[in-house]
């Protein structure tokens, strides 16, 4: 059994619960090797047993290294759980309501973060495939040539996510953003069929056994492109290098606020500065001025400070940086392509 | 405001709700035109709001047809709900159980299917989209020339891809399954880098104006094979053939199930026999054994049915249909495209 099952079972155990219910489809991958294709619940207890759909029998077998049943009904999985005696069940907070509602009455249910937290902290193994997802995704980068490249956004795209491919990864980690021009200040733009215009932000990332990466690009034109670059990469940089072990997230945020603040951009600096990333592109914890959670080795974080000028442009700059002694910066690819 | 919103209104008044939260991104997109990129919280009430991240306020003003507030914390969105005298909150059944945990304390919570329901039955609008993007994925394939195609099933699933892009789809609605040989038994299965080998079943659509479609064509080369795909392909057509209004789902799912069971294959149709599809790939109500929803004109649905031989191969044939007096397939490619 994996070593994260039983992680799993020592919280159980502490907190007096005797089971512990998943049917997220990172979760179940994370902790079985099987990804779902349409829906399972995996029942962490000192037994451990995934209720598969039928659809999906063939796939959990070959993947999974804990039991798989076929799932037939709530009746008939609800009454195994309880001749085993079990009588409260940890939930995951991401569960439906309507899954929770399903076993509300015949357990003592709490949600309980204990995969999420596990998650927060990568192996070596997990965090080589971030970097193999990371290299990839900046070596097609470079492939595209974006500089002398003529094509409209939506190709560019499509052709970065190809490069991706061909370079290895399975597929894109999230739908690639390339945006130009006034696009440029909504900081998740959707690429549009025109050529590009001035500035260029492209944000992007691969996926490479089952792990993401994620980067962002801004190259500049005008002065005041570069000044509002400048000010963004000296909050990327700063941040970077105030990473550490045991400091809070929220301070890592604030490195990168107070100084786009000190410039007078704090209003246009509209979202966080970070988030985890692995086998979801978007995991806790974040820089974000609510998290205090304290950082730890193996964590694997962004840092993506932006400034956003609404009819105007935005430039963004993100790279992930693995916490060891300090925060390493995943990746070569430089902050300033031209 | 969208006749979407007064109809919830009706059902909210109908059931003593002063208030109707959605989160799911799909949800808030049916509702104001907005689709979020990071997260909201919609409240449909006589005056209805959705509180967006600053990061989407840009974007959210832009799109919605109904108001739109900065999110700052869930303190203040209940203060400023219960300040308006809201007690009671109807919430959508897939709200993260996280989240139900947030509002619980401060009102009287159940769940409720209204947009779920709404979202069934699609406006003529509706059904023009899904067409549209029927169409460009249907012509896209033919643009392939499968069967003289010499690439991997990954080049083919991202060829296809490519193709749906250039003929107007803003995307692919779910990663592209292009399988052959044995691993077609698995019903969702990841196109790998290998020739093809056979049978070949590829499952694919496109999305065009945020609406999916959704086709499946197995090709077959052996004699065991033609078997089976004639025997899905009775299913298939039969199922579509006795599709009318007023008819439940699971009947429809029967006409299918028992037609492969007759020729002693009924546990190798390993899934339900079709889906609904609009916004999201997978919607409600679907032709399975346990739903018992009766079919009214505008819902579109897909069939689907698949006999799935495990270290053989994999046959499924699938089509979507919107219902009118009958079941009218959408698109014009055959089943049998030899």
């Amino acid at each position: 059994m994996q070593p994260h099952v039983n992680n799993i079972l020592n919280d159980l155990k502490k907190d007096d619960f005797q089971a512990y219910l998943l049917t997220g489809f990172t979760n179940v991958e994370y902790i079985s090797g099987y990804k779902p294709t349409s829906f399972a619940f995996c029942v962490i207890k000192d037994d451990p047993v995934i209720y598969a759909s039928g659809m999906d029998m063939e796939l959990a077998r070959r993947d999974s290294i804990i039991e798989v049943k076929e799932y037939e009904s709530y009746e008939i999985m609800i009454e195994e759980l309880k001749k085993e005696g079990i009588k409260n069940l940890a939930i995951e907070p991401s569960l439906p309501y309507s899954t929770y509602v399903r076993f509300k009455d015949d357990f003592k249910i709490d949600s309980k973060t204990y995969v999420d937290k596990q998650r927060m902290i990568k192996t070596p193994a997990e965090i080589e495939k971030i970097t193999c997802a990371t290299e990839i995704a900046q070596k097609s980068f470079l492939e595209l040539d974006i500089l002398n490249n003529r094509n409209t956004e939506k190709e560019i795209a499509f052709d970065l996510v190809r490069l991706m491919i061909e370079n290895g990864a399975s597929k894109e980690s999230f739908d690639t953003i390339v945006t130009s021009g006034p696009a440029s200040s909504l900081p998740h733009a959707i690429p549009e069929d025109k050529k590009l215009e001035q500035p260029i932000l492209i944000d992007w990332g691969a996926i490479f056994e089952g792990y993401c990466s994620d980067n962002t690009r801004t190259i500049v034109y005008s002065e005041h492109q570069q000044e509002i670059w400048d000010i963004v990469a000296e909050a990327h940089d700063k941040a970077i290098k105030a990473i550490k072990p045991e400091m809070k997230c929220c301070d890592v945020d604030k490195v990168a606020r107070d100084i786009i603040e000190e410039y007078g951009y704090g209003d246009k600096f509209i979202h966080s500065t970070g988030h985890s990333l692995g086998l979801d592109i978007h995991e806790t914890p974040g820089f974000s001025a609510r998290d205090e959670t304290v950082i730890e080795k193996g964590m694997v974080i962004t840092v993506e400070p932006g400034i956003y000028l609404e009819g105007e442009f935005g430039v963004r700059l993100e790279d992930t940086v693995a916490i060891s002694k300090r925060g390493s910066v995943i990746g070569d690819l430089p902050l300033n392509i031209v």
